[in-house]
């Protein structure tokens, strides 16, 4: 794959025009070099365009068709994400990148080191990373010999850096607990609860895959040097994850960027402590945001390391755990191992909550709807609109199309 | 009140007939000593039929007209709380404690103490034992100089018994901050969290009345005996409250009876400790039934004395408070001292969170609804309904009416 193809594609060494996995596979590896984490606009590009023509304009090698880019400004500002800056002004941010690309060159560093690059259009790619929309990454660089987890098998337990003895024990006990029920820990490799989560998973003999950290820079680093020997682990016997190509630094905004990978590689987050403000806070509405599962567990009310997670349960962002059990019974489907003892649920019709059986009934069977709309048909808040959408369709009860949101056609597929 | 009556009312020594409020007080006094609390079928004979001629058909000096039991056998029913026994049956239970009666020589009692014993047709009596329906008590016996204090401006705080240092510092720090904001702290007189709250609260110098214990067993004595010492103090500075007479024994079921009343007198329960069972979590329940607000206070996984109070969070019964200030604004009307600085609230329409949106906006506006109706129209739990319609009561957005429920018409009280 890193043959002649050299002279072409305006000496990116990309084949212009090819449409085969290889050439996709090499625009993707350049695109997580062009941009920066979470780039809508460049996201929004290669939806438009696909990898292959979306880099040539984002190099600026190729102009956009402006009824191309007026389709994804409507489709962007209709999502309601921010102001639509316009491919051209975007281009001004890639195009002081264009004489680092070296995609090739990248590949065979990460192929050296054991690793390789997947890309959405490979059958690895976690169907979970849809819930992503604008924001899903170009593709991952993974270190590991397993296939990326479905977000179905697997719990995130994320914390704070500077956990207490107590956070430390928690994240320890719910993390081997998970591996020993066959479930992937996902975490993001840091000091303190992450790493406690890596470590149990590790410590732990599973059935499955037992950890994935997801990483802010490139994987040819151990960061923090501190924990280099336990991702050399989780390497080893997990995964290391991340959006960045070899080589990549891990700045700031790329550790908040980071954190909604570990949120979409997951079907529930946990925050173990966290406190007022914090990483694992924003890992938190980030998975909310996808309509995942958040939950947090509870810590004495003297504990800064617990205010986060307190802060979650009263706002409502986070259901209460307070041990493995009821951690794991978040990820089974709805119906199956909840409320088996619990006499004090609130009632529910036909395995769902209220607020979602009001969604459920505003979708509508044809034509999608917006989340606009849906906020108005059920008269809920957005937030709750998504956080239902991303549950109903965990359940197989609606869908994604063009046009918006519409109720799952179980009998057309029953066909 | 103790003059001449012996010979009249059956031998019972109370005026058949009367409807002065002194006849009416010491009818009421023998209820308490005739029934036991809680007793649903008791309530509704004095419903119907008032406290005067109640007693008489319940001490069998007077048969009950078919046409009123049948009444009150469908509104019981119709309210869903249990099978109707009938009053012939209820009589057996009560005929035997006829003999005991006294309610002269309870009053007598009472006041010899210091005491009084509060009715309904009191002006004191507070407006909030409405919530209590047929599980309202027939008076109150009250020791301490105060007024019976409104539930708006009270808070209950209770717990376990054998309550951590983290439990016991946690309660004094919340009562100490409510007595200091000029709030009553309700509970229930026992060991560990119950005379914690006493005991800081009547250590904090605040405005307004400081603390009232609610007994199992007649005031007369103080139960447990190891806390005398501090209920003596709460009858000099606070109040004492039973809804038996002197004498009357703290029977277990009465403990658990007398926790209805806890919840009855302060608009917010929180829970500080309490067990995966307690008796803690049975006030919690009570004031959840009666759309009070139920806050838990939550601690470590590891202690067994914070398993129901995170029992009560996970299961949605209790929202979580981690200080007294975040207790103290579940107070506070909606929309005042609540989320100012909290910015990740969900969405609010006009104050009201979105289930007690969409149970306004099934409220009739004119007949009253029941709550089976109202669950079926707004497609919320049953429980869900009541909670919520306390909510809106407490913002003056409903009211009960003999029909049920219904939207409080605030243009015609202001005309």
């Amino acid at each position: 794959m890193s043959g002649e193809p050299k002279a072409r594609g305006g000496g990116l060494g990309i084949p212009p025009g090819g449409q085969g996995l290889e050439e996709t596979r090499i625009a993707r590896a350049a695109l997580t070099r062009l941009m920066e984490p979470g780039d809508a606009t460049g996201a929004l590009l290669v939806m438009a365009l696909g990898p292959l023509e979306g880099l040539q304009v984002a190099t600026g090698k190729r102009s956009v068709d402006p009824a191309i880019e007026g389709r994804v400004r409507s489709l962007l500002l209709g999502r309601g994400t921010k102001a639509w800056e316009g491919f051209a002004a975007a281009s001004e941010r890639w195009r002081g990148r264009v004489p680092d690309l070296a995609p090739h060159r990248d590949l065979e560093t990460g192929a050296r080191f054991g690793g390789r690059f997947v890309i959405p259009e490979d059958p690895e790619w976690p169907d979970g990373f849809e819930d992503l929309g604008e924001q899903a990454p170009h593709g991952l660089w993974v270190r590991g010999e397993d296939q990326l987890p479905s977000h179905r098998s697997a719990v995130a337990l994320v914390g704070s850096r500077n956990a207490t003895n107590y956070g430390l024990s928690v994240a320890g006990e719910i993390s081997k607990g998970l591996v020993d029920r066959g479930v992937t820990v996902v975490s993001g490799g840091a000091y303190g609860i992450d790493a406690q989560a890596h470590r149990a998973a590790l410590a732990t003999e599973g059935t499955g895959l037992p950890t994935v950290a997801v990483m802010a820079g490139g994987l040819d680093r151990y960061y923090p040097s501190g924990n280099e020997e336990l991702l050399r682990e989780v390497a080893r016997r997990g995964l290391l994850v991340s959006e960045l190509p070899p080589g990549g630094a891990p700045t700031r905004h790329r550790f908040l960027r980071r954190n909604r990978l570990i949120a979409a590689l997951a079907a529930v987050t946990v925050v173990v402590e966290a406190q007022w403000r914090s990483g694992a806070r924003s890992t938190a509405h980030h998975a909310a945001d996808m309509g995942r599962i958040v939950a947090a567990v509870p810590g004495s009310i003297y504990s800064a390391s617990s205010a986060g997670c307190h802060r979650l349960l009263r706002d409502g962002v986070a259901v209460c755990v307070t041990d493995v059990q009821e951690a794991y019974e978040l990820l089974a489907p709805a119906g199956e191992g909840l409320g088996g003892d619990r006499e004090d649920r609130p009632a529910i019709h036909d395995g769902l909550a209220v607020e979602d059986l009001i969604l459920f009934d505003a979708l509508p069977v044809q034509r999608g709807a917006g989340i606009d709309s849906l906020t108005t048909v059920a008269g809920l808040s957005a937030a709750q609109v998504r956080a239902g959408l991303g549950r109903l369709q965990l359940m197989g009860l609606c869908q994604q199309t063009a046009g918006g949101w519409r109720r799952r056609d179980q009998q057309a597929e029953n066909r």
